[in-house]
């Protein structure tokens, strides 16, 4: 079972013929195409796949047991992302079992294959929800309330998916089965192809907020208002975006207001209100806390200046991530062995290893991105640095659950 | 048949129960209800009505005949507008031609109630787009091929709601048979409330454009993509939000931004395009036209700044309308005989009587507003003052259709 072979069953999953980006969101039909070719390429490699209470799968290879190796990564995606971003993981992590079961590998650990679900937190809007879940960063009735933009909760779409949102909730058996996790991932951003190397190591993850901002102003006609007499929410929230891009500028940091929606939204009226989302992350908490504070105040500032109100709720927080030194040493010491340069690295992109960091030794390793763009259908990797991510997932894997 | 009695069988047609606005677009189901609503009780007056070629109701007091007076608006709505627009107009029609039957008015000339189509452009983006079309002010195919959010064009949306699309066009028979038009409409702003006057007749329509601004980037992840290599439209587009605010007021006119779409619009990326529709009026053309090139050269500026392309596209543009002054001067005569005070006023609002008024005396009656809100559920109107424009406009049909 070569990667190439692997990478094209999954390749046409969920894609948008017309943006040729993926919209493979938790608990669609897309996700459930996605959920079903890996258990149908697990079940080739002789793995056993099991759902866990919070929607993730585990293929095992031998029974379930204390200390396991485990690799993996998700299959969901942002709207109109890219193909790489967790469908990479996976798929490396089935053709580095491949790859070991081809020379007869017999690992002393147990060694599994996990694939996360709602990393991207598209649909309900809180990223990496399966590992949050499993971990019990999140409170299970909070994820059950969580509710997609037509208004569907997690728990109905669980249930509409054949799943039991009541099981879900802190799962410390299957945690504490887990004696390492390495998710291989594609590189975002493009700090690999200047030093020339196709694989990089985790150093951290940046700390990381998203905050609903709302501006409620009053629906008008856009012809007979007066201007000074409007509320116009969009005023506010246009001055939002450019004071959170100037703060994050001038503070080493990024602020995105990616996602806005203005109700009713008609061409030719003052809206009512605008919703939008601020993403933001830092290289630490503390300049992050600051800049979140002040990108508020300056909304807040500007929503008075046009009588309109301000409300921001925030909805996920992330704290800095430092992965495990020793595993991270152990893992540099293997690929220098073979001959693999690969630089240690930060990140400002979430993962399911920073939340699973907190509980068990974990790692990353990153496959070179060309361009560097990510979260976008032009995300790409090429074949030759996909397969030797591959190869060194293998030998990480190797030396691992070679030692009890 | 009362004004009460009219108005409460229409009232709930199309309303949200959640904003408590209206959603009345054309050619779906409310549209239809309305429709239906209309016909029963132009039914029970013994009018006769027709859907024109375009998709416009007349109902015929008498057979159809030349220089008929008519009077009328329309049904559909903004997203989430009020009760009020356009609506009053139809209710009053007939309600004044139920007066002038209680008092067995015979009418010399003939007499009709109008309903246009699609005056709000709320679905298909054109607003007057009945109007338009009976004058032959938009092209036919160009109007088959104008589609909602959906991709739904307005020949598939009228083929599945039974109208005809291949029949779309100019309608000089229909028109050489007017030989006036009256439309009532709810008074937007609030200029009436303080001069203490209930009733007011129009002068002219401002000018006005509506234009598509397209900012096109490139998708990117919103925590791994540095600020300096992102070329994210969300920027420009908020800059251009303040820009055309300041450019209005510093030339008298007004410019809104009421829809926005943010693609891909994932919380958590920099989009790949925000479309954005400005509308802009002014009390002349040479103004509107010097404030809607300098917002398209803000736009242009900032764009180019963040390194995004960008594209402006008029998807709408109505003259200065001046009404006819002969006609205006004879209902004024009416009104004052009559005891009635009724102020000339201008209007930013556009309507059907603006593109009537190119081929027919056309003339427009105000009902106050006491609060000016409009394209809102708020917007109102007194009852009594509802009444008052009935018996304003039941007059005014009296004297127009009393001679031949």
């Amino acid at each position: 079972m070569s990667f190439a072979e692997l990478w094209s069953g999954l390749e046409p999953l969920g894609r948008d013929p017309g943006t040729a980006g993926y919209r493979r969101y938790s608990w669609t039909p897309a996700d459930a195409a996605c959920r079903d070719w890996f258990t149908r390429q697990a079940d080739r490699l002789g793995l056993t796949v099991e759902q866990d209470r919070n929607g993730n799968l585990w293929a095992w290879w031998g029974a379930p047991r204390q200390d396991a190796v485990v690799t993996g990564s998700h299959l969901d995606s942002v709207p109109d992302g890219g193909g790489y971003d967790g469908a990479l993981g996976v798929a490396s992590a089935l053709a580095a079992v491949a790859e070991l079961k081809a020379k007869n590998f017999n690992p002393e650990r147990a060694v599994a294959i996990a694939v996360f679900t709602e990393e991207e937190g598209a649909r309900f809007r809180v990223p990496c929800l399966g590992s949050r879940l499993i971990t019990g960063v999140i409170d299970p009735a909070s994820a059950c309330g969580l509710s997609d933009d037509d208004g569907i909760t997690l728990a109905a779409a669980m249930t509409a998916a054949g799943a039991d949102p009541s099981l879900l909730g802190p799962d410390d058996d299957l945690l504490g089965r887990i004696g390492a996790f390495v998710e291989l991932h594609v590189e975002q951003g493009r700090a690999l192809a200047p030093m020339d190397a196709a694989i990089g190591v985790a150093e951290s993850i940046w700390p990381h907020g998203r905050w609903r901002f709302d501006f409620t102003g009053r629906a008008d006609h856009a012809g007979t208002a007066r201007l000074a007499d409007r509320n116009d929410p969009m005023l506010p929230y246009a001055s939002t975006v450019l004071a959170a891009r100037k703060l994050a500028a001038e503070h080493g940091a990024v602020a995105t207001f990616g996602k806005v929606i203005a109700e009713p939204g008609g061409a030719n009226g003052v809206n009512s209100a605008v919703r939008a989302w601020l993403d933001a992350r830092a290289p630490d908490e503390e300049t992050l806390a600051k800049i979140a504070a002040a990108i508020g105040a300056a909304a807040a500032a500007a929503a008075a200046e046009h009588g309109v109100m301000f409300d921001a709720a925030q909805e996920s927080s992330t704290p800095l991530v430092r992965f495990d030194e020793g595993l991270r040493d152990r893992i540099s010491g293997v690929l220098a062995r073979a001959g693999i340069t690969a630089p240690v690295l930060p990140t400002a992109a979430g993962h399911d290893a920073g939340f699973l960091a907190a509980r068990i030794p974990t790692a990353m390793l990153f496959v070179r991105n060309p361009t560097g763009v990510s979260h976008s259908p032009a995300e790409h990797a090429d074949q030759a640095d996909c397969e030797a991510g591959v190869h060194a997932l293998a030998l990480v894997l190797e030396d691992l659950a070679g030692r009890p």
